[in-house]
């Protein structure tokens, strides 16, 4: 079995410190959080413009990875449900994936409305969002 | 800065074999291909039932990481775009995102329809896809 390394692109600064403090889901929260960009990373981001819906990828670092079955909301009277059925932040791998939308861009600061990443997540990847292909087949 | 390791919870099985073989877009191809689950990560999909829509997150292990900018469907005479704007493959950390029909689960192999990975690709995460959370916001 081969691993790979995942390079943060940036981090995130945001209200949410601890858990409690998060909603269970971005689409939960009016709060802006700000995602400071790498240098290494700037030119990637040219193109964004305030208004663009895009998915962000963040590394839940302070997610436990061992977990393969988890509750639904966290809820202690529903039955255990394997994570790849849910949106848990814990699961083998913590990629979260969030849909926001871009307040504003200035410089390296990208300010969004809708992520619910702990302060200091680090951001591995973003990419526009396309109801073309984001919306489930028909067929 | 500090990295993450991503371990692969399973295989991608799929008739795409070369560049030119794959589509763009999970969307364009009712192919079908298989995604087998390694042991440790059977649990983890006992939820998951035929006819589910689902995130695939595949690691594009063939793909360039040093690309920050390239042009929209590989299209030459267009300009070039901060892969953050695109859905290339070529991108820093190669997360590809495909929303893809389960059609059927038989142990520990998930056959979908819509996945555009090469044959061998790793797969890093699933997720259940949520109208409720994964179309754009409205304010």
């Amino acid at each position: 079995m081969t691993d790979f390394t995942l390079h943060p692109v940036g981090y995130v600064s945001s209200p949410f410190q601890k858990p409690g403090d998060a909603p269970r889901q971005g689409r939960l929260t009016d709060e802006l959080s700000r995602i400071t960009l790498l240098p290494d990373y700037l030119a990637a981001a040219d193109d964004l413009q305030a208004g663009d819906n895009i998915f962000i990828f963040c590394w839940f670092d302070r997610a436990d990875r061992m977990v393969v079955k988890s509750r639904k909301g966290g809820d202690a009277s529903v039955p255990l449900t394997g994570v790849f059925s849910s949106r848990s932040p814990n699961r083998p791998n913590p990629v979260a994936l969030t849909l926001v939308k871009l307040v504003e861009k200035n410089g390296s600061v990208l300010t969004v409305k809708g992520l619910e990443a702990f302060d200091g997540t680090p951001v591995i990847d973003i990419k526009t969002y396309s109801a073309g292909i984001d919306t489930p087949r028909t067929d």
